[in-house]
């Protein structure tokens, strides 16, 4: 049997990201994490920790992450089998989930199961097109994708669509699309973007034009909020969802810079193929919520 | 002088996280990408990016990453001064901006000066001890943070301060701290951090207690909107500060867990000390704002 202390240990720099912070979380001295995490690397005669700041996992190391988590899983569903409810702790879960989602139909759906599972949520959040790499990396147990096809070891669900549309208020899109959406105009007026790594932008904008996007001026906004605010203020034009955009899109606030046009994104709920019974409950709960709350 | 077409695919490289992305940026192919990097890397005698997924630049990287940056900002400020208004383009200026000031005080004070100054801004987002850490690697001109002196080459502004109180609804204090806040209570009542990196709660709660923290039952809830959401749904107790929580916590929605104790976090506007005339007249404007929206 592997050493857990010594995973465990391992596991900890790498969510904490750094030696002094793991050793804070266990209770235990700096040289002591750093003893555990180099006992595990002999052990495994690998290297599996890049001592980089912060400290980043090898392709070996993620491995054995993933096999921590997985282990970790079952044992807290054992614990909860064994236990009297009373003695029972919180069962953690480790999510990914895209800022879409966690804006709109994600906490109504998750509320009612973090009551009725004694959950303790860890939420990472990126793009629905990033989530995959945080269950490929073991770091979470359940991601929000946009990746129909379950991962290795995975199992995988249809939670419904979101409708996204090039959105602007009337007052910036009398000023800076007079005469419509085209090359020219995309060219000059400011748009925003959630991150670097939104691509719905450059798939929304080729989509109306018909061909490649030329240069755009471009906003970063990594705040679901103030994306929305800066839209909604006349300072940028800007791909919205229905869920966020609906009410202002129908009364009028905001204007579809190109009727017709809209990119369906699917999401699909991904989670370890474990036998986990929490992790069973909670996936089924979850994708039946999310049903109820999303078009299908 | 240096070849900046080189170090402005070097750049994008970093930026964007990926050779491919930045060839999609700059209009070139990935190979002529990584052809420049390759010959500034020769040109320099230095490695500058390691080849990790996603790439990273390397201490000597991020000191001409630096450079670029100002010498952007500084063509940017002559463009500014040379051409006729009409010609003009856009500002760009990245900045670092802590999540709770982000959903506060931010957007209003930045709404007027991105019409004034004709920005197009870049926002990056972490934990306001950590945003310092954008400008060292020079991927910010200017950041909100809880550091008061100026790093080398820059200066720095007092902004005001965020008053952080140790909160709960009244239905989730019943059932968790009938008797107060104590070591016993705090290792059963779940509560929720922000991310890994969010140290306020730890500090918080260290004061009250004037001892150190046991292991807490924490929820990570990275999204401000859903952060309170949780606390306001009686499912987590959490740091929160006065200009988000004060309506709540006037209207009896919200209970104060160790009315007396409050953490006040003072922020500081860091900016690259350049003579940009940009740069000036928005780290004035912006000081000037968020001390009419902070108490200072």
């Amino acid at each position: 049997m592997f050493d857990y202390k010594l995973l465990q240990a391992f596991h900890m720099v790498v969510t904490t990201g750094g030696f002094e912070k793991a050793a804070r979380e266990l209770f235990i001295t700096q040289s002591a994490v750093s003893q555990r995490v180099k006992l595990l690397e002999e052990q495994m005669g690998q290297v599996l920790l890049s001592r980089t700041s912060p400290p980043r996992p090898t392709p070996q190391g993620l491995k054995l992450l993933k096999h921590f988590g997985q282990v970790s899983r079952l044992e807290q569903d054992l614990k909860a089998d064994l236990l009297p409810s009373s003695e029972q702790g919180f069962n953690n879960l480790a999510l990914g989930v895209n800022a879409d989602s966690l804006a709109t139909w994600f906490p109504k759906a998750v509320t009612p199961l973090i009551r009725t599972e004694n959950l303790l949520l860890n939420l990472l959040v990126d793009d629905q097109e990033q989530t995959h790499r945080f269950m490929r990396q073991g770091k979470v147990q359940g991601c929000v994708s946009v990746q129909k096809n379950p991962l290795q070891g995975c199992k995988a669900g249809y939670l419904g669509y979101m409708e996204y549309r090039l959105l602007a208020s009337s007052e910036f899109t009398a000023k800076w699309f007079p005469h419509g959406v085209d090359s020219r105009s995309l060219s000059q007026a400011p748009g925003v973007l959630f991150n670097l790594k939104d691509e719905l932008h450059t798939k929304m904008v080729s989509l109306v034009l018909g061909e490649k996007p030329p240069t755009m001026p471009l906003h970063h906004i990594p705040s679901v909020k103030q994306f929305n605010q800066l839209i909604a203020d006349g300072l940028a034009y800007g791909v919205l969802p229905d869920q966020q955009a609906g009410k202002r899109l129908k009364s009028g606030l905001l204007r579809d810079l190109s009727p017709g046009h809209s990119l369906r994104v699917r999401l699909y709920w991904h989670y370890w193929n474990l036998k986990s019974g929490l992790l069973e409950r909670f996936s089924t709960g979850l994708i039946k919520a999310a049903q109820g709350e999303l078009p299908v």
